[in-house]
């Protein structure tokens, strides 16, 4: 049985629900009572949307709404019950060939992921993504969603990497040439695979000021850095001199979730990949604190945990 | 008469001239006596290329070459005679058509403020030129040509700021809005102009922290920052959570000179824009100290300065 979703839907204030993704069975209470149908199953991301969204490039907050946090609003999406603000525009309904798992990754991983990739091979000028070297810096689940991405956009040369084996596994899995970050040689690798240019997209996937040294440091000249990863460090790792000395295409941001997922549905639909490969773990909330320190630990093959509230 | 370029091809090393754009009439001394004729008058740009062209969008320092300077290799391009590294690919030869002047800016001014507005307008995903309102910060040279770029390529709507009178009314005559830095309201004329949103592409080329930091502030959500200023502070005026925050796309670095030059030359060839209109003084080399002390203060109606050694 998958959550239930209380559905709420032209919300007073455009609230943000702070989790990654939230799949389940809608339960109808709002006004709006042709916005979905009771027990159908439907996805909501992580950020509510009020907007038309087939050709949205930004998320709502960057826009209209605005981001609600820190004990503002509505928070808490790992839950039975879930009120999802602007549910007309926010849900979508999920076809039967897509499992709850990947509806859940579609939400904010998989979206988020091939956001980063997206990013990265439309802004290439005089290649093809076939042509083009790109490397994943963070083999966390949107990692390897970007590894996805990546080869579905239609590049052959991906590199992955991190420094946990199970996760080089996974990016291998889905078409990548796994080097492990401190066993292996990142930049010495990609140096070679491109006559030492370096590559021509690197997609950073960690928020680590460490990543996005690194990113930079695997990058060519006038190549494309293509970041989703949340920093909090107040400075970038390399300075506008040096970004100015490379030729630098530094792009960031929040994925778009709503619109992203209305794109990606038919991937999905067409069972290309096995993104749910992912979850290692499904477990109750009683295991969550136990699960978030596995997770961050990165022990027990611990690569993604879907929570069922219910069990 | 135009200054004289004694012309050494296939140089031991790659050196980089040490100013911005040379034209002038070859006299050949080098090895290589195909690569151009006595007496024709020829393009240099700033830096010496060794590679092809065409579909080069870096500058030779980026890949195979270094760039040499801070008293390395040969310097100064002001001058009667020039020695110039790499002539045969460096040197381009100029049309009848295409001025002293022209051919002076286009070594450096004008492709750069090109460059600048197509980094920019070249990562529109959801717009055509036409629909993005675009604002130029900085209306120096290279800024003014990066208005005409910006209506070259197609778009209508491109504010300028700049604090000069003589400079703002050089933008408006190239067909930009001029907004004053501080007698005028950047950011709320650009708001206004955009119900709220912000400017879709904002090309920065002036190399200072306040400059950059007002472009950014001046950016949409999703907005693409162009910067081709050259600069020294350590630190971006924005942290990555704010670039994140604001799916910011920030492309900068050092314009091709020779490719560039290359592809403009039909834009000079149709005698579509008096590029020529910013050169405000035509001077000897014993007015040089002067000049730039006019021009570092932006007095005098000093726009563009161009010496005549021979003079």
């Amino acid at each position: 049985m998958a959550c239930r979703l209380v559905i709420v839907s032209r919300a007073v204030s455009p609230l943000a629900v702070d989790s990654v993704g939230t799949a389940g069975r809608g339960s109808r209470v709002g006004a709006r009572r042709d916005s979905c149908m009771d027990g159908e199953r439907m996805w909501a991301s992580c950020f509510p949307s009020s907007l038309p969204h087939s050709t949205q490039t930004v998320t709502d907050h960057l826009s209209r709404a605005r981001r609600i946090s820190n004990g503002q609003g509505l928070h808490g999406a790992q839950a039975q019950f879930v009120r999802v603000p602007l549910a007309e525009a926010t849900l979508l309904k999920i076809p039967v060939v897509v499992t709850d798992d990947e509806a859940l990754l579609l939400g904010d991983i998989f979206s988020t992921g091939y956001f980063c990739a997206e990013n990265g091979l439309t802004a290439l000028r005089d290649q093809t993504p076939q042509e083009a070297v790109v490397v994943v810096v963070g083999c966390g689940p949107v990692g390897i969603m970007a590894v996805v991405a990546a080869r579905d956009l239609g590049c052959t040369n991906v590199y992955a990497v991190d420094s946990v084996k199970e996760r080089l596994e996974l990016a291998e899995r889905f078409g990548a040439t796994p080097v492990h970050l401190h066993e292996g040689d990142p930049v010495g690798t990609v140096k070679k695979a491109t006559d030492g240019r370096g590559a021509d997209v690197v997609l950073e996937v960690v928020g680590a000021h460490d990543a996005l040294s690194l990113a930079y440091e695997l990058l060519r000249p006038a190549g494309i850095l293509s970041s989703v990863g949340v920093h909090t460090a107040p400075e970038f790792p390399f300075t506008p001199s040096q970004g100015y000395d490379k030729n630098l295409t530094y792009r960031s941001g929040r994925c778009p979730s709503r619109a992203m997922m209305e794109r990606l549905l038919p991937v999905l639909e067409a069972r290309k990949y096995d993104i749910a490969a992912i979850v290692s773990h499904h477990v109750g909330l009683d295991q969550a604190v136990e699960m978030y320190r596995r997770f961050e630990g990165k022990v027990d093959g611990c690569t993604k945990v879907v929570f069922r509230p219910w069990e």
